[in-house]
């Protein structure tokens, strides 16, 4: 049980104790990570300010959200503010694949890191569980409806629920990037195998229970919202659900530990809350309610990431996890590098791994003048909310004096609340101080949200509304399906939910080849689909692949344990 | 994070405490579950003897194995002895599925059953991650040495391992009876989707990883065997490891908390270590060497348990766990109740949650005789390994005086060391002393394991010597394919390596439909395997299912929780 754990990290208990919480609810798992019983909470607000991370449109070169989130938090630590990040807990696709963990880096980081990126408490296999045992008591039924026949009734005691196995829109899950599961064949081989259907898996980010554990209130509303999920529709159309299934409440009991918040701390001690994992291309990218309603109560500032650009992880905050929870921002941090912001020109065509453009690299004024381009959309997309916008750049060695003051000027003449350098890699919160100081000033700073689209707008109009404000697109295009699809929810009675787009975070459009701030694009809706447990419905911008792949160099070559338990190659 | 735990139950700190084991060697997981660090071993054996519980044939009735091992080992405590027991980890399968969970019962219980029956620590979703891992890794190089062709080397600087996908040998692995994955194709539908190929699901416990974590003497060990997986044949013919694929090292990694025994306790307080869970059908079938280790460094009694009957689980135990680690029992416990001894006279055809047929539950002396012949076989099988065998009658109210007289008078003339009724569940370890001081007596006497093979002998040998000698059977008859396969492990040097038999538990043979004690029967060999890692042979004995599947009168339906958190239907 060796953790590469620095010498500095105190006990858990201890960090839990001065937050306030009862040792009642502080429930160990090893030293340094604890759940934190939602028992703890009160009824609520709390009188903390929630600061919401976000960056301008990521590049292969990762633009370092999470340092500087942890690396604020560490920052309004350092001058005299109590403060909790609440991030989301890393997923083991991309930890073995090819981006690492999650865990921030340098003097800006979870500790320790190996706890973080690998299992945790459990959480996202837990959720694993409840979906593949939905998806099993399915293709069971399903199965033994046909095998039985008319005489099911009869044999079993139970209805028939006349699965349609065309309509089964509840896939299994794994936590990998295996792209041989993305469609498959089940039920091969007759016999007792099962009924042959085609299926697929996802990864476990994209998993509606994943979304239900970050957007729920308490076990009570888990357990409801579990029951509502849609798992298929019968022959004769109606949707089968997980009550109908009778696999709700034994879901519920999987993650029954799932929804008490996982308390960490940062290599400056600052708190940490981590809780769920929804990727924010293929989900709703943030961390959840309750942990930010917990740490809302015990904090002054909780610094919370959304994943992704703007156009994403942001965008789905306010759609979705505010409109639910009702906790609005009080400032929107946009996190850039001077090489992301090159990089964001669109002249290279860069992947992970490779190395870097020398324009890119050294200064460059002409080229970094043409990708601020894209700081200066999402400083305008966030403002669009109604809230200030900070603009943190997450500083490199190389990063030059000149360049570093184009971009302070070019953001406060786009409408920055401000503008600060962040060194929190290099020197954790003492690098950001100044950059909390900032965010301190523009939560002072009175602001209502402004929502995108009403509840009441149908959702035809709705999906509109979100291509051309919160993308800037011409319109949508929905495929024939897609449109029948959307008739068919509002005839259901789910008109009234909001969206969750599917798409590409590499562009502000629904096409990772258009760079910068593309103009005059259509976003083409091939598919929509009904979360009706977590609340919102999903929108599938182009070819989405929620199951993602391996690439011919995965970062699981280079991950290696000695024989004293010391890991290597994980970051 | 409620659990329903009795009140008497001690903090898991003061459990470990009264064992002597250093606080930094515990890790707590909640208030009532800790791993146990195996840094905490010392070299050597230690001085407690361990007492493996076996059984006669099973039946859907349940012979109440787990509470008289829970039992017994609190009946040890209840008459002056230092006992610990070791069993295994329950899988989500049964759980959810039709046999409940594995935490014993009544007064003999681990608590809170809740954390043991559900994710307990984490070890199995961790298996389930390594193993699954490397499945994507092996489809993902597949898929990109087919992709690029000629040019896969150059552009990524790795040899072509040139993957057969007709002889992919490691599925994929999921936690849930999900027959509907059994058999299936993957990678359809073409373009990144990775090579279309046949491939299937197994449950966790089938696991090869599961039986290298229940045999592994430590972590560099752990790490080697990992490495030395066969994952796949290269079309030329040669084996593909998992530290070819370079996946070896990041498969221990999602271990390496695994490797650490689970500590819990009995409704009595008794310290209970749970650690793997293989089936003894599909697998090996006992808890894990490191955890008897541990115990038998801290008590002078370790009751553990052996998957099914003495010829699947027991005889495992000695085949292979034996073999491997070198600690033998010094007595063998067979359980046996009035009802399973007449259901094993094989005149009903009895399934799970179906009614009793009267004559089982009622006495019936002439029945009752019929089905003492399995006894005796079990009896005969157990003391052919060299150790005195007592005979536990796990009581029920119905049972009268007459009949458990005959059982005991019967198994005493069969060869039974002592045969004691248990009263475990309804009176804990008060109702087990007498079984307890028997044990006791027979650990004093002195024995020598006698193996059914020596390693030295040629597989195909071996495989006739453990179905005669192991189940009394006229002899084995290998396909076609097993033949060959075994040709082929001979060749390649895997012909000293033990064998792990996968057939039916329901029958002394291969044939479930064989009640009591089969005689002149053959045990047809469909298929073999290596576990190059594990370091055993997979004999597949006709048609073995390594997915179960759900019924049509599932566990899950009757399991929920309240808004406070209180589970019910989970047993």
């Amino acid at each position: 049980m060796t953790d590469n754990a620095s010498p500095m990290l105190r006990p858990i208990s201890q960090i839990a104790a001065a937050l306030g919480i009862e040792s009642r609810h502080v429930m160990p798992y090893g030293e340094h990570v604890a759940k934190i019983d939602i028992a703890a909470l009160r009824p609520g607000a709390g009188n903390g300010r929630l600061v919401l991370v976000s960056s301008i449109t990521p590049t292969p070169l990762g633009e370092g959200k999470t340092v500087t989130t942890i690396g604020l938090s560490q920052g309004l630590n350092h001058i005299g503010q109590r403060a909790i990040a609440c991030i989301r807990q890393p997923s083991l696709g991309p930890v073995f694949g090819v981006k690492g963990g999650a865990a921030g880096g340098g003097a800006a980081q979870v500790l320790p890191m190996e706890r973080l990126n690998l299992h945790l408490t459990g959480d996202i296999h837990a959720i694993s569980a409840a979906h593949n045992l939905a998806a099993a008591a399915l293709d069971a039924r399903l199965f033994h409806e046909q095998r039985l026949g008319d005489k099911f009734s009869e044999h079993t005691g139970m209805a028939r629920l006349d699965i349609d196995p065309g309509r089964v829109v509840w896939k299994r899950v794994v936590d990998h990037n295996d792209r041989a599961l993305r469609e498959i064949e089940i039920g091969v081989g007759g016999g007792s195998n099962g009924v042959t259907r085609h299926d697929g898996f996802e990864i476990t980010a994209a998993s509606e229970l994943m979304a239900i554990l970050a957007l729920t209130n308490d076990l009570a509303d888990m357990r409801q919202r579990i029951g509502r999920i849609i798992l298929a529709y019968s022959l004769q159309g109606h949707a089968i659900t997980a009550e109908d299934l009778e696999v709700a409440g034994a879901m519920t009991v999987l993650m029954r530990d799932a929804i008490h918040p996982n308390l960490m701390q940062t290599s400056e001690n600052t708190p940490v809350l981590i809780h769920a994992g929804p990727f924010a291309n293929i989900a709703h990218g943030n961390s959840s309610v309750l942990a930010d309603r917990m740490a809302l109560q015990m904090a002054d500032y909780v610094v919370t990431e959304a994943g992704f650009g703007s156009d994403m992880g942001m965008e789905k905050f306010f759609s979705i996890k505010y409109r639910q929870a009702g906790i609005a921002p009080s400032c929107i941090v946009l996190v850039a590098t001077l090489r992301s912001l090159k990089a964001n020109s669109g002249k290279f065509n860069m992947k992970p791994g490779q190395s870097l453009p020398d324009e890119v690299r050294h200064a460059n004024l002409p080229l970094l003048a043409e990708g601020c381009a894209n700081l200066g959309w999402h400083i305008a997309n966030a403002r669009r909310y109604g809230l200030p916008v900070v603009v943190a750049i997450n500083r490199f060695p190389e990063d030059s004096a000149e360049e570093l003051s184009y971009v302070r000027e070019f953001a406060l003449s786009r409408g920055a609340f401000g503008v600060e350098v962040s060194d929190a890699f290099a020197c954790g919160g003492k690098g950001t101080s100044r950059l909390a100081e900032c965010v301190v000033a523009a939560c002072r700073e009175t602001g209502e949200v402004t929502l995108l689209y009403p509840d009441t707008l149908p959702l035809a109009e709705k999906i509109q509304q979100l291509v051309r404000q919160g993308y800037g697109a011409e319109c949508a295009e929905l495929s024939v399906q897609a449109q029948e699809t959307l008739d068919d929810l509002e005839r259901r009675g789910f008109g009234h939910l909001p969206l969750c787009m599917a798409k590409t975070p590499l562009s502000i459009s629904a096409d990772s080849a258009l760079k910068n701030v593309p103009h005059g694009f259509v976003i083409p809706v091939s598919a929509l689909e009904v979360c009706a447990g977590a609340g919102f419905i999903r929108v599938y911008a182009g070819n989405i692949v929620t199951m993602p792949g391996l690439s011919t160099q995965p970062a699981y070559r280079h991950i290696d344990i000695d024989s004293a338990g010391n890991i290597r190659g994980l970051s």
